[in-house]
């Protein structure tokens, strides 16, 4: 199926709504105790974020065949990891970050223990969803893989160990490849996952799909990150939602930093490039995740 | 099957000895990258903890004929959660403590922001060795109940729950049942889930055991922390390894502050005998739970 070239901003804005809604859901009410934070969870998750991740999940079924219904589980939840990953980095004892999406940081918002026990309590409410929204899969052994991938994914050989060595490499040179695989980690594990966790919750999916659409998740995670570190270098700060030059004050080592701008752009155009490639097996069902790694390497906030 | 009284206590030294050697086997090593966040992780749960809910998890399964070796994952993933719930309990943000089981705690000893991951990670990791451990069970329906049980325990409708109740109350009034509901999530959720956990594990258990179970675990939840309130009261500040007096140094309502100390004890001798009471289906099996309740009840540290 062929769609038009402005379709794919339709799609994100209907995954967008779905994965709100299921958000919305899915989180506990401020009418329930403890209001407080709830309320937390509900502001930093809520009403804000590219969803980039969910829509990922949700475009990975349409080239799977698995219908949205069934992927609002895993959407929601490494929504909820990663919303509780920002509020974290965000803290004083991190980043320090008093501004995120164009809104105060948690923190800010609330305090600093609401934001601390917020983001613990998304962490822990992603896995609950996986363990039992009822809608996801009827195949126990597919929901824990769902469950086991989100869980490697975040751990210390993926976002929380990536979170760890960009603090340690903070005012220090780090090699490229060290800069990779710090990055491969914070991002691009989650990124993967939230392909590799639609793919699990398929029906069947034939090995080869499967491992095209893993290559194409780690490759789509490692240029994310990048592109994000270009939009801090060369970035306006009020499309991104948060001050630029940041990464460059707080003497982080980035990919634009140590290698220079072009080739940053470079990289990502490459590694844009391997994305598509992976894609090859699954032809047409898979234009969609196509658009998507172009307009994430392209776009501008 | 009959034991001498002193084997409460030879039960305790091996099923402590065992769930060290699981954590140590499930912990990253040290020598894997990141490693200061492996070392922080490390730190905060080998070495030291009376291990109360992992012994609970192993002495349920004795009670419904659940070899250890399945439960290593169920006592290692609790006893990571709890240690996660101590690192950022005692962080500057939250209680601000120095000290831990007689150690510097966590923050203290490495850096908040390393005690902040480390305490994302073993959350995590937790979730991760109940989704993978292959001796755990081949049920993979009784594996997302465990993760269920834990996940829900852990959240806001349990630990991460009641320490926002804990946080709000501070240097306010707070009625007997408040203190209770608070006590129930904060840390009975997770005392009542080392043992459902381990009754979720078993391939065949009544549902009366079952309910008995989870009556005892509820019970002996609110008493274990009801006995921590007033180790805080009366207790040796060597013994219980940390400051004595602090809860009401930082002006915190807890059981035996707002309905005296007589009545605390009065309400943890009362609970212990629901717990004792609720066990009479299992009879003779549960022997090993009696005692673990009167020692719970009656310990000093």
């Amino acid at each position: 199926m062929t769609r038009s070239p402005d379709s794919l901003q339709a799609l994100l804005a209907q995954y967008q709504a779905r994965v709100e809604a299921a958000l919305e859901r899915y989180l506990p009410p401020v009418s329930r105790s403890p209001a407080r934070l709830h309320e937390a969870m509900r502001y930093a998750v809520l009403g804000a974020g590219k969803r980039i991740r969910p829509v990922l999940c949700y475009l990975t079924g349409e080239a799977v065949g698995t219908p949205p219904l069934r992927l609002d589980g895993p959407a929601a939840a490494v929504e909820m990891i990663h919303a509780y990953s920002l509020i974290h980095d965000d803290l004083p004892a991190m980043d320090d970050d008093d501004l995120r999406r164009g809104r105060p940081t948690t923190h800010r918002a609330f305090d600093e223990a609401t934001a601390i026990l917020a983001g613990d309590a998304l962490q822990v409410l992603a896995f609950e969803v996986l363990a039992s929204d009822p809608a996801m899969t009827q195949d126990p052994s597919a929901r824990l893989e769902v469950i086991r991938l989100l869980a490697v994914a975040s751990g210390t050989q993926g976002m929380a160990g990536g979170q760890a060595l960009d603090l340690a490499a903070t005012g220090h040179a780090l090699e490229l490849a060290g800069i990779e695989d710090m990055h491969r980690r914070k991002t691009g594990a989650l990124i993967a996952a939230s392909v590799d966790m639609a793919a699990a919750v398929a029906p069947s999916v034939e090995a080869g799909a499967r491992q095209a659409l893993g290559r194409y998740g780690r490759a789509l995670g490692l240029a994310f990150q990048i592109v994000d570190d270009l939009l801090d270098v060369e970035g306006d700060a009020e499309l991104v939602g948060k001050p630029v030059r940041a990464d460059a004050a707080a003497r982080k080592p980035t990919y634009p930093v140590v290698a220079g701008v072009a080739a940053a752009h470079a990289r990502a155009e490459a590694l844009c490039q391997e994305a598509l490639d992976a894609l090859a097996p699954l032809d047409g069902r898979a234009d969609m995740l196509r658009q998507l790694a172009r307009f994430i390497v392209e776009r501008r906030q």
